[in-house]
């Protein structure tokens, strides 16, 4: 679909400028066995030309899912800027209930809209607006035609790598709908992901979870948990020195390009600047049963460290104790 | 039995010299109440003129020693200064069993040696020999008028701190018998320890738990694991920069003094320079029931990181490992 010789349908203009260089994530054809190698080796690959979104490639422009995706308002998030920092509700400390979290301001501001008001405010779109992006589950409260067109998804062959590959169970389909230049800042999931592409273009920059030192997530207990501190458009390199070393790979997917996400890969990603309205359909599966075989994966470190944190929490009881006593056991008896 | 006026039978010039400077443990007449509030706290004292050791403060002199305690072994350690650190066997890296641990030569070398042997080492001992210092059970393999004198302790006192304080059951009494100039270095314990001096005199300097972040632990999986990685003679203050922060507290004891070591406080201890050989007994009690009531107690915090530190241990499989999962979880997210 894209590739009439190398001419591409954007140019290095419309991506943002960062301080580090990426490898580039292989494209290989949905049939080639390979791709069966990348994700049992929990690495990212864009899968091209396969039917797995078939019925969304061939219908499902803005204006078709402006008349199709349901009467009821979708879910939406509202920046006074580029960037899309998700951030976890349950773990803001609520003065009126008095629950224990972390004091914080969110970035964004979740709101319920309807369709034709999403678009209208895309559409309408001018500087200095707040920027919008759609993020709908595709499995709750969507149209009939969306329904019909979602069942005729290539089911065969995502289950198929689901089967192959022993991962758990499908958790949920999510549309994005974004506004050129909008950007989901660097994170990693804890699920595995088929992250297709419907229409536009959005850069994707990944790295592997082994770079955890490098991106320095917040800790688990903050709402930004499994977000990256560090803004890659003004790196603080006094605070986080080793992220220029971070070492990661990144592809530009299109109109049928499938990007698998590793489960625990950090990936930053944005809709190209001056690039249109994209629309991407996500495939999240919990990940296989963890065998602790040795030597571990990197990824299954990230989980234990997850889990020391998380106990941490559950025992001290206050966030703010968790830093103070993660120090004290490691500064000076575990550090240089 | 001491204080004869003020006169005190031994002078500053026995102690070492430390860059620390040290507040006076309070020294309480057994029958005072305010132990139990100094126990309840858990801040050490000085219990003193108690019958707690009685029979062994009127009978237990080297001679009598070296006649009852038994011709079995006892256990000694041998170093080649003035230092015995302890260190923990089963965490010592073995090639021919091919057990993961750490890879270690110990400083001192235990032995077993006949009570005649040990003394006459004491006695012909000259500058530049070794040194040798006897940790021996007082429950097992001890001669009869030991034991006799054993059972004449004052149990109804040290049973009723314990049964006041609910403290868990009496593991061990251990019987020392240190060259004069001998040093056990700071270290904590995982019990509650009633330190009973029979012979000579003893400097003991106690930091409380909370200065865990001053004395740097050798990691849980390492044989000097509860050992503080300071030489206090030689600080390394780049290392180790908090150390000069260390706030202790210091008594010397001497014949029928008997100094409560909280549980996981740090101690230090020496047996004065040019003071003769000393003679102390312990009684070690395991800590009552944790319950955790908030905020918690800051030897409860200490136990909390040891089980972080096994656990990541457990899961990891390599004591190499340990170090640099936790600094990828602290640095740059959890410090400054
Ligand atoms: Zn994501
Ligand atoms: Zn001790």
């Amino acid at each position: 679909m894209d590739g009439e010789g190398n001419k591409k349908p954007w140019d290095a203009s419309q991506l943002r400028k960062y301080d580090l260089t990426f490898d580039e994530i292989p494209r290989l054809h949905y049939k080639d066995p390979k791709i069966d190698e990348y994700i049992r080796a929990n690495k990212p690959v864009v899968i091209i030309e396969s039917n797995i979104i078939k019925p969304a490639l061939q219908r499902w422009t803005l204006e078709y899912l402006e008349k199709n995706l349901g009467q009821t308002g979708h879910t939406c998030f509202v920046s006074k800027n580029h960037q899309f920092k998700y951030y976890d509700d349950k773990k803001i400390y609520d003065k009126t209930n008095n629950t224990k979290g972390v004091e914080f301001t969110p970035p964004t501001k979740k709101v319920e809209m309807r369709i034709e008001d999403f678009m209208k405010r895309v559409k309408e779109w001018k500087k200095g607006d707040d920027r919008i992006y759609l993020q709908q589950s595709l499995t709750t409260s969507v149209g009939n035609n969306i329904v019909e067109d979602f069942v005729k998804f290539d089911w065969d062959y995502v289950n198929g790598k689901q089967a192959k590959h022993n991962w758990g169970p499908l958790t949920s389909n999510l549309l994005f709908i974004a506004m050129e230049g909008n950007q989901t800042p660097c994170h990693y999931d804890e699920q595995e992901n088929f992250f297709a592409q419907v229409q536009g273009y959005k850069r994707c920059i990944l790295f592997p979870p082994s770079q955890f030192e490098c991106l320095y997530p917040y800790p688990v207990h903050h709402p930004h948990d499994r977000q990256s501190m560090v803004d890659f458009e003004h790196p603080d390199n006094a605070k986080f020195p080793k992220f220029k070393d971070a070492k990661g790979c990144e592809a530009i997917v299109g109109p049928g390009d499938v990007l698998y996400i590793p489960i625990y890969w950090w990936h930053h990603i944005e809709s190209l600047m001056r690039g249109g309205p994209t629309t991407t359909v996500n495939f999240w599966y919990k990940g296989g049963p963890s065998t602790l075989e040795y030597p571990l994966k990197d990824h299954q470190k990230v989980a234990i460290s997850r889990n020391v944190e998380k106990m941490l929490l559950e025992v001290l009881q206050d966030p703010k104790e968790v830093g103070p006593l993660l120090s004290a056991m490691v500064l000076g008896r575990y550090t240089e």
